[in-house]
């Protein structure tokens, strides 16, 4: 049998019937053609995968096919878009039928579980690297910006952190990883109920991919411009969601792992205080632990403060790509 | 001075001041927000570019600028859709300042030239790849589909064929390469105004990006399928418009780049015999040669048509990336 061609391919794993979906046209014609409700704005995000920086090269292709989609889903939920439709541009070493039967696998599972459809993609041959750009809506009044933080506000993020950041530590020592830490790294959940459920309830928010003092300065970067003022931020020690899988890590690298540690995706968001009930609320109704964590508040920096009210300055340089 | 991170990098040569952007929220926050006017559909496209494959390793960075969004806005165009914003992820060997200066500068000459604003990216080291995913908007009743044609139809082709693929030719065996045609592989043209143009005027379109006989091929599957009947067409050969860059090639050479060649991204479009007049007012008014090639028909399969009346089969088959 000759070895199927590129077409042929794109067929076989990622063309789907059309049924179910919300996209006017999908793949096959030169654009896709989306609808975007009346009132809403369309919200885009794209992101780059590489193998050895975003993935090891031994990493499960149908793991791999979930992240490539939830790192982008994750950039909807912290704007509080819904997921409308996405992009796929692959670029593969070889047209192994194995792998992409098991990328598409994992891609579509969490495509449908979101209610999120591929509507157009490119192939091509070269070093692995997979390139998704994801669409959603969201009425732009209730768009969970990065810059609408504002001194008062509450700052909460969902989940537990640090797991993710210990699974790439061990596997870059070659210690082994425990299952729990590399299910985090590998198979991130992207927090889109959340995102939609604090539309008109959080002022700011940001998925955690570089770390949370990374993230959270983003947040008080923007936040400050936007608001004209400078703004900053003390964080709870002891309020700080540390993952179950560091718990026999000494307490320093435990906080150091919840802070700086990137790949959670978890939600990082400010909300003024009246939004408390309705945000645990939020909680209860997902099923997802929403801590509030401490404050954003009207001094430079970010601050750590210990349980006896010392407070410590933390960095918020985040992981950079290029250092 | 220390080497700029990745966030300096991506301020300095794509952060660009907002004023004239249509984007309701440009790059810097989880997504960019774009607003899609009412009655419109969002067109959407994306392609990923990898070294030695789309571009040869010496490639002008200016050129690769170019093309990079060009060939997106090519299927903008071959849509009927008017740009809107692109995203741009972006996998570099290295932060090399000199070569993003001169990529953002081909980049952003032709955004600027389209009113086709950056609205998102994501920068990562790796080996050279890009990924442009493009925006725009049309009204779905006048998008030019690929299964729009119709028996009866005339086939046209703008520009002039073969000279990107005599550019590749040539280079692939170390032969010296006629500015022209280096010109056309470098920055193709895309034909926005023409799509624009057509809308209303022509019943399918497709840019040519894998070849005349090729992409030809798309069309009249898609067309056939939807429309339910067998679809062919009969191409005229004295009729195609061969580059003058192929004049010194032997005549049967010539039509072989022309029909097979690609790399072209010419408009291909089906139109109604009505739409003659309209169509020749569309190309004098842009400026841009439109051939009358040939003919939609309803019986399967391509034919090159000789002046003489004699028909020869064509090979449809495209270039195929995984062959």
């Amino acid at each position: 049998m000759a070895a199927p061609g590129e077409f042929e391919l794109i067929r076989r794993f990622f063309e789907r019937p059309a049924a179910a979906g919300r996209a006017r046209l999908g793949i096959g014609d030169d654009c896709a053609l989306l609808d975007v409700p009346g009132g809403e704005s369309l919200a885009v995000s794209t992101d780059m995968l590489v193998e050895g920086r975003h993935f090891f090269p031994d990493v499960d292709p149908e793991a791999l096919g979930h992240k490539a989609l939830a790192v982008n889903l994750s950039d909807l939920a912290a704007m509080g878009a819904r997921p409308l439709g996405f992009t796929l541009a692959l670029a593969l070493p070889a047209a192994d039928e194995a792998w992409l039967e098991a990328f598409s696998r994992g891609l579509f599972a969490l495509a449908d579980a979101q209610g999120c459809e591929l509507v157009g993609g490119d192939t091509t041959r070269g070093p692995l690297a997979l390139c998704v750009t994801v669409h959603g809506t969201v009425p732009p009044a209730l768009a969970l910006r990065r810059d609408g933080a504002r001194a008062g506000d509450d700052l909460w993020v969902s989940g537990a952190l640090g797991a993710a950041a210990l699974a790439v530590e061990r596997r870059l020592r070659g210690e082994p990883v425990p299952a729990g830490a590399l299910a985090r790294l590998d198979r991130p959940e992207p927090r889109v109920a959340l995102g939609l459920g604090l539309r008109g309830l959080a002022r700011a928010a940001i998925d955690l991919s570089d770390g949370l003092a990374g993230d959270l300065g983003h947040v008080l970067a923007r936040s400050s411009a936007a608001a004209g003022v400078p703004l900053g931020a003390a964080l709870e020690r002891g309020a700080l969601p540390v993952a179950p899988e560091l718990d026999a890590l000494p307490e320093d690298r435990r906080i150091a792992l919840a802070l700086g540690g990137g790949d959670d995706y978890e939600l990082l968001f400010a909300a003024p205080a009246a939004s408390r009930p309705g945000i645990e609320r939020l909680g209860a109704t997902i099923g997802l632990t929403l801590a509030r964590i401490g404050r954003i508040d009207g001094e430079s920096g970010l601050r750590l403060v210990a349980r006896d009210g010392a407070a410590t300055p933390l960095d918020v340089r985040s992981f950079d790509h290029f250092r």
